[in-house]
C-alpha cells in the first residue's frame, strides 16, 4: 500500500503537543489516545515533562528512535526547523496541521515553498499544511482534531476543506457510515488529491473512493489515472467552485461556450467519476456502492405497502429513464398464490397497508429469483400493522442468502423506523429517506455500470502530414501572430485530411468571373487579406453569386469599399470559391482548457449554436464512439438523422471530422482554439467539406 | 371557520370503538385519550360496557345528546346503517375511517354512493371513507390511528394517502414540525382537497397549506379558488402519478405534446402552487414559509465559517439565478473594523474557522441593517473552536430583535449541531442539512413572492362574431363530423379577428392562373375537398408557384392524380392562395385537458416544435402578460427578438393571436383541439396571417 507510513505507522510523534485543553496540540494527542492507537506515541514539547501520562520529549532527536509518522502543530514559522529535524533523524512521513502558509498570501507561500524544499531534500512526503489530519479506523489511528473516530468501513475519503471534513465526520458518525481512511489534504503542498486517490485504489480496505475537492493539481495526469482507477472502484466527488479560469476572453464559438464547469463535466464523464452536489447525496450514493453489488442492468422492481410511495417512486423511475422489470409469469403466479386478492402482483408490487414482515420477506425472496429483475427497491411506510423492524430483519436475512442482486430500502418515517434503519445499515442494505434519492441512487449505479462496461477506448490515428502543420504554426509563432490566416488554415486542414472548397485568388473582376466559370455557379467571393479577420463585418463576403455579372459586380464593389474601411490592410485580391450547398452546416471546435487540455465541441450551425447553445463537449483525444456520442448528446441529433423522411446526414463523416480535429489539436498543443465552421455534410457517401476555419495559436 | 365541527368539536363519538389493542377501533380511542381531548368522548359498541374507563353505548341514539363529530370504524357494510343513525340524531360531521369502498371495485363504489346519498339527505358532511382521520393539535383532537399527536404549529396538512400520512407524521414528530391541522381525505367521497384547502385558507391558525395529492376532483374550480388562496397563503403540494388521461390519441401538435403532467404544471403555475417532490423537501420549504417573513427580493448574503460551504452555497445561488447582495460601504467598513484581517468582508462573508458565537452575532446584526440585503443564509460547520449552540442562541436573539428579513441557517453536521438545531427551530429559524436545500428554499420563496406580486390578471375580451362560429360548429356537430374543413376553419378564424390568406377556388387551370395573377405571385395551390384532410400526403399542396404556367401545370397534375388516389373524394376544385413569405412561422395551439380545460400552446414552426419540442403551455384564458410570457418561456424567443441584427418579429401580434385563440376556445368548449399552423408573423406593424388551422370539435 502506498503511503503506508501515513495509514499504518508503527509510531507517531506529535510535535507541538500541548497540555492545554482546546489547543490543537492537545486535541490531537487526545484523539490519538481515544482512538486506541497501539504503537508508540511521542509528544514533543520542550516545556513539558509528561502530557496525559505520556513521557514528553524536548525534540524529535531525543526520542531515541525514529517515529514513522510525524504530526506537526507548531506555529508556521517554526515548521521549517521541525522539518529539518525530521530529515535529520530520517522520518519520512509528515502531516503538517499548522495553518498560515500559502492560504494567507505571499509570505506564507514562501514559507510553504521552504518547507517543501526541505521535504524534497530529505525524501519526506508531506500531507498539508493547513489540514485537519489523517484518520484510519482500521489502524486505530486518529491523527486529527476533527472529532471522534468514525466506524470502520470501506469508504476512503479525501477532503480539500478541513472545515467541511468536520461536518462530514459528524454526519457520518450520526449515520453509522464507516470509513477505511479519511485524509484532509489542506494546501496539497506535496501529496495531492491524485496521490491519495491512487493510494485508496491500491488499498484492499477501500471499496469506494469519495471526496470533496476545490481544485485539481495536474489535470491531464488526473484524468488518465482516475479513468483507470474508476474501472476498479467508483470515485464519488463533490467539486465546488466555478472558477473563472475558463472565462478568459475567447474569440471562437467553442471558447465562449466552454467554461471551466464544462471542462470538469468532461473530465468527470471521461474518468467515470460520479459527481455529487451535497454531503448527504454523496453518503447516499456511497453507502450503496460500498455495501451492495453493482446491478446487472437497469430493470427495477418496486415493492411497497403504500400506494402513494409506490407512485412517487414509479414517477422517479420514469423520470430517470430506468426501466420497470417485467415480472415473469412464474413470479406473478407465485405472488398471486400467496398475496391477498387486492394486492398488485405486477410491478410496482403493492403488498397493501396490512403487510407484515412475512409478506415482505416472501415477495422479496420471490422477485430476487426472477431473471428479469436487476434491482429491488423495498418501500415501507409505518402504518398501524406494519412491522418495520421485523421487515428489516427479514430483508437482511434474504439478501444474505441471495446476495447477487442490488437491494435498496426506502423506509419513510423517523422514530418508528429508526430501529429498522439500524438493522438495515448493519445488514448492508442502504436505506433512503425519500423515494427520489433511492431511485437516483439506482440511476447513478446503472450509469456507472454502463461506463465501466463500455468498449475499450481506441483512438484511431489517421495518416496526416504533420510536418506541414508544424511549418505553418512555427512561421506564425516566429512573427508573433496568433490568428492563422485563411489560406494557411486551409493548408492545415488539408494536411489533416479535411477536404476544403475549391477556389483561387482573383486580382481583377474578369479573372474572378473566369475562375467562377470554371468552378461552376453559384460561387462565393471573399476579400483576401492577411490583415482582415472578420471579413463579413466589412462586407468582404458575398454568397450565392449565380452568374459572371454578379461575380464582377461583387468584385468591384469589394475593391471599391473595403480599402476605405480598412485603409491599412494589405489586400491581395479576392478568393473565388465554390459554394457548398445541399448539405447541413455543423461546427467542429476545440477549446484548450488550461488544466485539462483540448475540449472538443460539436454543434449544428446557425441558430442551434448561436441561440440555443445546443452543443456537446468531450475531452480529446476522441474515439470513434465518443465522437458519435457527441452528436447524440445534442438535441439536434434527430435533425441529422433526418426528420420526416428526409435523408440522413453522413453521421460518420462528422464523427471522422471530429476525430481528425482531435488528432490535430492533440498533436499541436500550440493550437489554443479552433473552429471549423461551417463543416458542410451531405448524405452518406458524399464528401464533407471544411468551408472555413478559425485557428489561434500560442507558444505552448 | 369552515368545517368547524371537524376541527373543534365539543364532543366525539367513536362508532366501532374496541377494547382490543391493535384494532383501529381501539387505537383511535387511545389517540383521543392520549391527545387530551377536553370534550365528551362516546365509545359506541353494543358488546362492551366500558372501554378504557369510558362508558360505552350500544348505539348513537342511546348517548342522549348529539355528538358534534362522529368517527366511524365499523366494517364497510355496516356504515350505511350508522350514517342513517347520524342523520336521525342530527350529527352533521362524520369521519369514515373504514376502507372497502370505491377503492376495491364496483361493489364498493355502490356502497360508497349509498353512504353519500344518506349524507346528502341528512345534511351530513363526510371525510373519507378509507382514511386515517383528523388531527388538530390546538383542539387536543387526535381522531386518527396515525400515531402520536404532533406539535402545534401553523402548517395545515392534507393527505390523499393514509399510508404516506403515517410516514409524514413520524418524520414531522422527529423534526419538531408543528401543524395547525392534519386531514387524511381518503376517497374524498364528499369533502375533497379543495374543501380542506378552503378551510385552511379561512383558518387563523394556518399560515402554510401543504399536502399530498394523487388527483384533483374539480379541475376548473380548483384552479380558480387555489389562485385566490395562494395570494394569501402559500400552498405546497406533492402531486404523484403521471396519469394517462392526457395521452388519448391526439391528432394535433398541441395534443401530442401536452400530457397530463403539462396540465398539472400549468395549473400549479397559474394558481401559484409550489410543487414538492418529497416529504423532506416539502418540510424544508414549509418550515421557511411558516416561520420566516417572505423576502423582499432575491438579494442573498452568505455568512460562513467554512470556505468550502460558502463556495458550495454560492454555486447554488448562481445556479438558481438568485442574486448576491452587494454590501454597502457602510456595512463593509463596519465588518472590516471588527473582523480579523484575513476574513472576507464581502459577500460571501467568510468569518473564518475560529469564529465564535459573538462574531456570528455581530456579522448577522450588521448585514441585517444593510438595505441591499433581502435574505441572510448563515452557514456553519462544527470546527474545533466553533460554538454551534451559542451561535444558534445569538441568531435567535438578533432575529427576534430584527424580524423583518428572511434568515435561514445551514449548519452542517449531526450530533455536534443537534442542540443548535433545536434552538433554531424553537426560535423560528429554519435549518437545513445541505447548502443546496437551503438555497433552493430561498429560490422557492422568491418565486412565490414574484407570483404573489405580479400584476392583477386582466383578460382582454376582443370584439368577435360569436354567432358565426356557433353556426359552423353546430353544423358539424349535427352531422357528426369532428374535423372542421379548411374553408369553415377560415371562417371561424376570421370571426375571431384573425387575418387569413387571400384566395379563391378555381375549377379550371385557366381560372387558377387568373386568380394567381390577381393575387400576385408566388401563390399556393391546395386541393379543395371536404373529404381530404391530409392534403399534402396526397400531393394536394403546391407551394411557391412563380408564374401562370407553373400554376396551370400544378392544377392539371392535381386534378389528374388525386382522384386516382382518393376515388371517393368529392373534389370541388383547387384553392389558389397568396403565399405568405418573409415572416417567421409559429404555431398557436390548444389542447383541452379533461380536468383543467384549455391548455394554450406556443411554439416556433418547423423543427423547433417537431424535433426539439420547444413549446410553452399555459392555462386559458390568457392575459396579455401571460401570452407574452409563453413566448419568453421558449428557448427560441431570442430568435423572435432578432438574432445578430435581424429585425425583431412582431411579438405583440403573436401575443394577440394567442389571446384571441384563448378567447375562442374558452367561449366554445366544443373545440377539443386546435392548431393555427403556420401563423406567419413579420416585423412590428405588418399583418400576421393565420395560414392554416386544424380544429376538432365534440359535443361538450
Amino acid at each position: 500500500m502506498a503511503l503506508k507510513k501515513f495509514f499504518n505507522p508503527s509510531s507517531v510523534a506529535i510535535v507541538g503537543a500541548s497540555r492545554t485543553k482546546g489547543k490543537v496540540g492537545y486535541e490531537i494527542l487526545r484523539s490519538m489516545l481515544d482512538g486506541g492507537f497501539k504503537g508508540g506515541i511521542f509528544p514533543i514539547n520542550p516545556k513539558s515533562e509528561t502530557i496525559e501520562g505520556l513521557k514528553c520529549y524536548p525534540d524529535l532527536e531525543s526520542i531515541g528512535q525514529v517515529p514513522e509518522l510525524v504530526i506537526i502543530v507548531v506555529p508556521a514559522k517554526a515548521v521549517p526547523t521541525v522539518m529539518q529535524q525530521c530529515a535529520k533523524i530520517g522520518s519520512r512521513a509528515v502531516v503538517i496541521i499548522t495553518a498560515g502558509f500559502k492560504e494567507v498570501g505571499q509570505e506564507g507561500r514562501e514559507l510553504e515553498n521552504r518547507v517543501i524544499q526541505i521535504a524534497r531534500q530529505g525524501h519526506i512526503r508531506v500531507i498539508g499544511p493547513n489540514c485537519l489530519g489523517v484518520i484510519v479506523p482500521g489502524s486505530n489511528l486518529n491523527a486529527s482534531f476533527g472529532g471522534e473516530m468514525p466506524a470502520k468501513g470501506t469508504i476512503g475519503y479525501i477532503s480539500q476543506s478541513g472545515a467541511l471534513m468536520a461536518a462530514i465526520l459528524d454526519m457520518a458518525n450520526a449515520n453509522r457510515i464507516g470509513f477505511s481512511k479519511l485524509v484532509s489534504i489542506g494546501n496539497k503542498a506535496d501529496i495531492n488529491e491524485l496521490d491519495i486517490i491512487k493510494a485508496f485504489a491500491a488499498d484492499a480496505e477501500t471499496r469506494v473512493i469519495a471526496g470533496y475537492l476545490e481544485s485539481i493539481v495536474d489535470g491531464n495526469t488526473f484524468v488518465n489515472q482516475a479513468e483507470q482507477i474508476s474501472l476498479r472502484k467508483p470515485i464519488l466527488l463533490m467539486k465546488a467552485g466555478v472558477t473563472s479560469a475558463g472565462a478568459k476572453a475567447a474569440s471562437s464559438h467553442t471558447g465562449s461556450l466552454a467554461g471551466s464547469e464544462v471542462a470538469y463535466e468532461c473530465v468527470f464523464e471521461r474518468a467515470g467519476i460520479i459527481r455529487c452536489s451535497s454531503i448527504k447525496q454523496q453518503f447516499d450514493y456511497a453507502q450503496a456502492f460500498a455495501n451492495q453489488p453493482l446491478p446487472g442492468g437497469s430493470r427495477v422492481v418496486l415493492i411497497t405497502n403504500a400506494g402513494g410511495a409506490g407512485i412517487m417512486a414509479a414517477d422517479s423511475v420514469e423520470q430517470h429513464g430506468l426501466s420497470f422489470a417485467k415480472l415473469s409469469e412464474e413470479t406473478t403466479a407465485k405472488l398471486a398464490a400467496k398475496l391477498p386478492a387486492s394486492a398488485n402482483i405486477h410491478n410496482p408490487v403493492d403488498i397493501l397497508g396490512d403487510a407484515l414482515a412475512d409478506r415482505y420477506e416472501f415477495v422479496l425472496d420471490t422477485v430476487l429469483d426472477d431473471e428479469g429483475v436487476d434491482v429491488v427497491l423495498v418501500l415501507l411506510t409505518p402504518q398501524a400493522m406494519t412491522q418495520p423492524t421485523a421487515t428489516a430483519e427479514a430483508m437482511v436475512r434474504i439478501t444474505h442468502r441471495k446476495p447477487a442482486k442490488t437491494v435498496l430500502a426506502c423506509f419513510l418515517g423517523a422514530s418508528k423506523i429508526a430501529e429498522a434503519a439500524k438493522i438495515l445499515k448493519k445488514g448492508k442494505i442502504p436505506i433512503y429517506d425519500s423515494t427520489e434519492m433511492a431511485v437516483s441512487t439506482i440511476k447513478v449505479m446503472t450509469d456507472y455500470l454502463r461506463w465501466k462496461t463500455r468498449p475499450k477506448r481506441v483512438v484511431k490515428l489517421f495518416a496526416v502530414n504533420r510536418r506541414k502543420v508544424e511549418n505553418v504554426i512555427e512561421r506564425y509563432l516566429r512573427r508573433g501572430s496568433r490568428e492563422i490566416g485563411e489560406e494557411d488554415s486551409k493548408e492545415i486542414l488539408e494536411a489533416y485530411g479535411f477536404v476544403t472548397p475549391k477556389g483561387s485568388i482573383a486580382t481583377t473582376a474578369e479573372q474572378a468571373a473566369n475562375i467562377a466559370q470554371q468552378l461552376g455557379f453559384p460561387v462565393v467571393l471573399k476579400i483576401w487579406s492577411p490583415d482582415i479577420l472578420h471579413k463579413s463585418d466589412l462586407g468582404g463576403v458575398k454568397l450565392g453569386l449565380e452568374n459572371a455579372t454578379a461575380v464582377m459586380d461583387a468584385f468591384d464593389l469589394m475593391m471599391h469599399r473595403i480599402p476605405k474601411q480598412a485603409p491599412n490592410a494589405n489586400i491581395l485580391g479576392v478568393l473565388v470559391q465554390e459554394m457548398c450547398r445541399g448539405g447541413k452546416e455543423v461546427i467542429l471546435g476545440m477549446h484548450r482548457d488550461p488544466h485539462f487540455g483540448p475540449l472538443m465541441m460539436f454543434g449544428m450551425g446557425g441558430i442551434m449554436v448561436e441561440v440555443l447553445k445546443d452543443v456537446a463537449f468531450y475531452l480529446a483525444p476522441l474515439t470513434a464512439e465518443e465522437a458519435k456520442q457527441m452528436l447524440i448528446n445534442t438535441r439536434t441529433y434527430k435533425m441529422l438523422k433526418g426528420v420526416r423522411g428526409q435523408e440522413s446526414t453522413d453521421i460518420d463523416a462528422i464523427a471522422e471530422g471530429l476525430q481528425r480535429l482531435s488528432q490535430l489539436v492533440t498533436e499541436f498543443p500550440q493550437i489554443q482554439e479552433m473552429d471549423i465552421n461551417p463543416y458542410v455534410v451531405g448524405r452518406a457517401g458524399t464528401t464533407a467539406i471544411a468551408v472555413d476555419a478559425r485557428i489561434s495559436v500560442e507558444q505552448s
